[in-house]
């Protein structure tokens, strides 16, 4: 369900996304292959790299929207913690 | 180029990032429909573990059998700088 | 300097810091008593784990005053980049 | 207990986890003079990335010696193994 006020910056986001599914075709295609594990790790590295700016991206459009906006309506408490706990989540 | 002797659990590691890029796909499709942030950001924090464990599938695989063979014959050191400075980028 | 309206729920912090200090002078032990690399590595591990900890309590103080007290003052943005921008920097 | 066949490159290891050590009783004083919250930050970021450092430093070590060894006596496999569960458990 679409949340209000919760909108992304679609575009940016999409074609990250797309270009991090490409890479991972990408790395499908080097196991295939039997292509060196180093190289292949080396190309596993960049897409989590890739992953880590979607995750900032996704942190930034949620801190700078849906927080802002909790934190006007006196609502900001629960925001935080539940933000902090997402950051906790994705540091492992 | 295929490198004999560094040859993959191809079956499993092509099974998982088969699974990430479904995933991937899971997480465009989320980005399309406004879905909440934090829940975009679990998916992605689910990508990064999933990739994680392939990034230690290859570990592994690279340890039991090319560095292992390496050192076999006589040019393990090598290796084991190859190694780290590979796990280094990893880590960020 | 101390900035007003920043301040930190010192004594948890204060707490968990302290713990870590300790755990590195066990780590020094340990590398003292040439114990095993497993063994001091599942401490730096332990290290590592408390450290995420601390950089969340941080963050959740650093959200939930200054830059809830920015956007109050219509400062917001330029607090959510720096916000940002730190995340990026701890995640590597 | 110490290992026979498994010490580490201890002068260096130790000038690390000194360096931390001071490091994080830096963090302590910060914290202790209400210092930004992003510098605190900062400064943890700091300390991450050297313990890092220490775990690769380790990794390096742990497989140049004691993997190796027991490689030589036919009892690589389980040393695998015991390597990339530390591994696993320090990336998270």
């Amino acid at each position: 369900m679409a949340v209000p006020g919760c909108s992304h910056d679609k575009v940016s986001l999409q074609a990250r996304l797309a270009r991090i599914e490409g890479q991972v075709r990408g790395i499908q295609r080097m196991v295939d292959e039997d292509r060196y594990c180093i190289d292949v790790l080396t190309q596993v590295t960049a897409v989590k790299a890739a992953l880590d700016k979607v995750a900032l991206a996704l942190l930034d459009d949620h801190v700078s929207r849906c927080v802002v906006d909790a934190v006007r309506e006196g609502a900001g408490e629960q925001k935080v913690k539940e933000l902090t706990a997402a950051i906790s989540r994705y540091l492992g």
